[in-house]
């Protein structure tokens, strides 16, 4: 997620080989070149899974050289942590939420997470996730550190109640099994259902878990 | 599921070859070599993926001849819709749950539903089945058959409301959720519940899916 400090001109001009006849016209070390490489990975670790995914393999579909996927990212697991990054920022949710009214969060944070994982290119992460999570522990551990550090720990935080981390966990399982039944499985009618329809129906269990009466 | 109907010494007698000297002592056509297939099917499907795990690989899991496995299952889509089958029978927690009481509804479909999760030998399914959805679309197809055949069909049935496969696609949504969080994903502090402290945390929200105000 962090980005090296040194600016791209100097990436492209220092780090990188040129573009090498014969490699189908690589890109050269734009800022776009981060972009295609994240693109790259989420397709490569989707398609072949954690172990068969190799920085090779992603530097060629992104265009760039092996050595600014390196430069930009370092190693494959930090790769993969970026490549897997939320599409929602669970945090600022919960901030506008609470700023909205509390008895709204469990609405807003159901359509904040809908309205992110939408666009079909965001479905690849999930698709890429829950293959490498299935196919190979290192990742399973690398997606529940993301998890905890960055949906869990925030909402956490933000709560500040003692069973906080439950709740947060709580709202996790409902909103991990609305993704994986309506862009994974595509299942009927839960694939056809509006943001709309479906905040009104799952925005109060999500209220519930996080500042309603679980016992 | 459905079983041919000759004996299994007609099967071992007419269909399998022998165990042959070389291969390790493969098991006869007995009851047991069903089960022993299924086994290894599960554990095939969950390593390999749908693409790579063949009949024959899954015959020399189970020590047993591959004309068994087809004499069995038939098809490998056959197999693997056997090998992945619920550990649960969700008309038979529904009835059950109509039977205790309507407002006990939603507690006992959770109960049910964790209590037949809970042996780590079924969680093989889990991994298998989403492995196996994420790589492949025809198995991403059978999945989607077997859960409006035997989790939403029934329930749906059960329900008789006008939207009652929305409401048992909501239950879906939460009860996936609380496996993948649970069994695969291990996230703490979910993972450490009991049965009993998460049924009575998520019992309302499936009660509410079944029975309650949506809108």
């Amino acid at each position: 997620m962090t980005r090296p400090a040194s600016s791209d001109g100097g990436v492209s001009g220092t780090r990188v080989r040129p573009a090498r006849a014969g490699h189908g016209g690589r890109r050269p070390g734009t800022s776009g070149a981060r972009g295609a490489i994240l693109e790259a990975a989420r397709h490569e670790f989707a398609t072949s899974g954690y172990d068969a995914a190799t920085i090779r393999a992603i530097a060629a579909r992104a265009e760039v050289d092996p050595a600014l996927v390196h430069h930009y990212f370092g190693t494959k697991e930090a790769l993969f942590l970026a490549a897997l990054e939320l599409p929602v920022r669970p945090g600022e949710i919960f901030a506008h939420g609470m700023a909205t009214g509390p008895d709204q969060l469990g609405a807003t944070v159901v359509r904040s997470f809908l309205t992110a994982w939408e666009p079909p290119e965001n479905r690849v992460r999930l698709v890429a996730m829950l293959r490498c999570a299935t196919t190979n522990d290192a990742a399973m551990g690398l997606m529940r550190e993301l998890l905890a550090r960055d949906v869990f720990g925030p909402i956490t935080t933000a709560l500040g109640l003692p069973d906080a981390s439950l709740r947060a966990n709580l709202v996790g399982t409902q909103l991990i099994g609305l993704a994986v039944m309506r862009y994974l499985g595509r299942v009927e009618p839960i694939a056809s259902a509006t943001v709309d329809e479906l905040t009104v129906m799952v925005g109060p269990t999500v209220q519930r878990y996080l500042t309603g009466k679980l016992g």
